[in-house]
């Protein structure tokens, strides 16, 4: 069976990992200051960038290894709640999103699916995490990146069906906003974690479910 | 220019990468304890191994990444030496090297290539490092792997062509054998080095090129 695996989740100090309020000028709320560290350009492995290849890079470009298809919340594709407008958004990500992959947006409302030329497909898919999981291993085959936000994880979480988890801890404060953590006591005890510091002052988590 | 980099070279803490002597018995001679970290699972990426995604196997798999091309020594292909006999031999790897692209065997002996169902192709070249350099890029786009041992690494580092080292410092004593850092003084003064420790007494170093 595929695996389901979260990626370069930021988690602030306090525990949090996306803002409260979201809107079209600030995707991210108040957390934006958990992306300063990150410059966008690794993703796609450690021959792409300009930049020297440091240890936050490698372990950034994990992030499409293998992959076949992602889960996203509702909110990491666009601001608006309730039904669809017809206002031709098409996600924060312009004309090359970078996912390359099938995508399924977790919604309550759903629609037709929205196509680009590089292979991303984003599918508005209705369902709990577990259906949720086989319509997106329906789609294509490779592992299951669970994309975020924090509150779509803590579904996974609680349903037990995230086999793997690389969580940056960066060291900044947020105050407010989704936490990553919020009724997720114990759960360590599912996994293994490994945390690794680098020169960044950045705090790499790697939770393996246990076996 | 594509980059060309050095991947997962181990290290022992006195400095040797490789053995002194190569038989067909110990490919690595007396350093093969250099090896005993390493289960070969992730060289393909993180979505291939059965075995826990730890910051050791993330760092291990950047070695595919957007390489078009390998060059490596040629006591890396055979242990044998002087002009090539008609013995058979196709590598230490049988049927599926782990290359899946061209790979330039550095020998004063050329010979035709040896290719392989799953994409390796060996080819056999005479030449100093920078005409090697040239000859691999003409066979392939993305970089250039530097594959080792350590005394054809040298010499690329002699000749200032190598852009990116990830060194793996492995907590052993070798005491003889090949040594990665000879006639290396002042080695660090043309490079940025970060490094890494992880849980499990390795540690990683990040040498990136000034410029």
């Amino acid at each position: 069976m595929s695996k389901v695996r979260v990626h370069n989740l930021n988690v602030s100090l306090d525990g949090f990992s996306a803002g409260g309020t979201v809107t079209y000028d600030a995707p991210i709320g108040e957390a934006a200051r958990l992306f300063d560290h990150f410059d966008g350009r690794v993703i796609w492995g450690v021959d792409a960038i300009a930049e020297p290849v440091r240890a936050d890079h490698v372990f950034t470009s994990a992030w499409s290894q293998g992959i076949g298809v992602e889960i996203m919340g509702r909110r990491k594709f666009g601001p608006q709640t309730g039904p669809w407008a017809d206002d031709g958004w098409r996600g924060w990500w312009g004309d090359e999103p970078p996912f390359r992959t099938p995508v399924v947006v977790l919604t309550h409302h759903e629609r037709p699916p929205i196509e680009f030329a590089n292979g991303t497909v984003f599918h508005f898919v209705d369902a709990p995490a577990p259906q949720a999981l086989e319509y997106a291993r329906g789609l294509a085959g490779g592992d299951v990146r669970l994309g975020g936000g924090p509150t779509s994880v803590r579904e996974f979480l609680h349903a037990d069906l995230v086999d793997f988890m690389h969580l940056v801890v960066v060291p900044v404060v947020i105050g407010s906003g989704v936490s990553i953590w919020d009724s997720c006591a114990e759960l360590q005890d599912r996994f293994d974690v490994e945390s690794v510091t680098t020169g960044s002052g950045l705090i790499h988590q790697f939770w393996n479910r246990k076996r």
